[in-house]
């Protein structure tokens, strides 16, 4: 069965006549805003095995990894159409082996002081730099899986802080 | 336990000394080659709901995801460091609404005729036009997850035909 | 006869020397400032049947000339070479089929607050959504023509506001 | 009245479901292409004359509006979203004052070997060098109007040569 | 022999486990904040009169080179990795002939009112004058020195002025 | 004195009028062609032991300044106004501690199949590999000098191989 949706509410980037649309921030407080997103690459134990020696020789897989994610923040509003272009006071990005599962996982951590929050960077941050972990082991594990990626929490602006469940 | 790497493996885009490096293709032949990959976004059902009642006014919300995709195919070398900057031929994103996961499953295929292949063309496109579904739904669902994004099948080169078992 | 220009009148974009400069707005106040500004592209009715058919079934060539004006805006700092990088708080793009002319008419309309205006980012969100409705409809018009694209109206900043009359 | 389509016509950039697509060029030649675009602002006499005056000395509003046509033709693929990314093989942008109108001609001229034309590229180096001389000239005459920009002619590809009439 | 740091002092860009990162401006005051930065390009003789001759014509060469330096410290966070992307209210691009050198001097002011400096983008402005340089003038002169290129003096901050002794 | 320009050359992105332009290279025929270039940064010796204790940890100050240096020569038509867009097929970017002055050494080797050469990338990939050491250590050190930046070789094409004497 199809739900409706919930009275009331609607898409903010689309107006009322269905039409895409970048929200109007224009009466927002410029205020300090962060958003913590998370995600991870699963691979074969062989696959990680080879991306675990490169960390132990010079680290390059995740540094390279670490940077594109960094980079791909700063230019979020360039990739998502109705993002607002935005200065960033920090982007982080961290990544970690994970032998269980077994692959790589990612947090991304992004600042503002903005009319809008930085969701969307910290998601992009993280997406692309799982996106570089595929490039660089594809050669060895093709059937390499990207997700899930996520929001963690966002705080700052007025609609409150957020987290996950 | 932690497996060793398979004999013999290495990471293609990682130099003797471990440093990262992007392949040297040159010695390449310029041939057909394409690749296709898929994702998917969930969401809750009361979110869906409103992206298909979008859909059925003006569809606003897969075009705009859709034009993201194809978009940021173009632009893969530009976010992924090591990935090499090709000329392409056609870029296809299919977006459709799933009301069993529920969300929206995104599908992109990417051909060029060169000297390596289109599988992080295909990759991106895949995550960029979720980013842009989770960035216009985000306002009634926050907790929405990214994933599983994955390669399908590739073709063209000298490594023959790959598809996912 | 060659007129001479306006006693005391010089290029805002050009020092003393002739040279080409960016306009030094660290004296400037941030405020709120808006722009708004027209635009058009005719072509045969034949062309403009098939637009607005398209139109009707899922609305994709205004819908893509939308978002590719949208993005522009965004993107202004980088194409003209003189003009400041701003944050933009909104960017709204409405383009409306015209039988009379016959052909497309678009109209956008910037905000910020900044020590700068959003004139040229409202040209060329214009300019680049004309740009896309020429490619789209091009296999059956070649000579469709882009014009005129002006701006309307501005407000905000020490300049007060200007219309056009 | 509205016209119907001609028989059998459809828009290249839309697929048989109305969605947008990138055409596919794959199964097209690689061969020498040309494309040649015109425009033109026209602007107040006081404002020409500046133009005029600031040529004499350096060129450089001329000259900065070369360069940012070029620049743009480079970039078209970024801008509008259903370009094909091509390498270009020349890039001639032309700017000339015009008393008569009063106001600037420009005129650029692209050629690639490609699998598709470069129209596109040479509409958007004639629009984006309009654009950048309405940036330096705006202060004196915001009521400047830019158009019409329009194909002059194209050459190369399995469509054969096409010149405005 | 081989110093050890200075006691206490540490990489900035680089956290305790060794890692890149941004660094977080956010508890930083927005100021006012300018960059000088200068830089010179080495020639033959034969090829700097090309420069020169061409100067008295037109002065493409130098015009070329200074819109390409402008253009670059507006893109500078998209180049260095970790660079925070900021508004610039003022890039100014200088260069000169030098006979005694011989060969062509730049030098770039840049200004923001921003939580961090621009000596980046004044540095970045200075290099990509220089290879526009490198480029225009290659084909008569291949093996033409870049450099030094250097930070003259920067204001504004929490860190105060500095200014090369 | 000054030199007058060798008889019969001139400046190949100057035009008869003195007008910049892109090189036509559209008679040229498609070659594999390659360069390689060098540049070097010099330090304080307590800024370069700081560097040296981080390549130790974790390697990261070179390996940032080498995806910065591959991922620039990838951008170098955007930034160098009348380079020519270009698929790479290679890109390699080696950075080296040295003590001796003190500092360190970069050296950039670019590959590519196409109508002109990549001297511009491999000086690209040079100096923005430079500019982000200049970031990471400017907290440190801000007197670092960059240069000189050359080319050491080239090869490929009609015009023959060149290399530094």
């Amino acid at each position: 069965m199809t739900r409706r949706p919930a009275e009331g509410r609607a898409l903010s980037h689309v107006d009322a006549s269905g039409a895409a649309r970048m929200v109007d921030v224009s009466a927002k407080a410029e205020t300090a805003r962060t958003a913590r997103a998370a995600g991870a690459i699963r691979m074969s134990g062989d696959a990680l095995a080879l991306v675990r020696e490169n960390r132990v020789a010079k680290g390059d897989v995740l540094s390279v990894a670490r940077i594109a994610g960094i980079m791909a923040a700063k230019r979020t509003s360039e990739l998502v159409p109705l993002c607002h272009p935005l200065p960033l006071s920090s982007v982080v990005v961290d990544l970690q082996l994970d032998e269980a599962l077994p692959g790589v996982r990612v947090e991304a951590t992004v600042a503002t002081t903005a009319r809008t929050g930085v969701e969307m960077e910290a998601l992009t941050a993280v997406s692309v730099a799982l996106l570089t972990v595929y490039d660089m082991v594809k050669a060895v594990d093709r059937g390499m899986e990207i997700g899930p990626v996520m929001l963690l929490e966002k705080a700052g602006g007025a609609g409150g802080p957020w987290s996950r469940a």
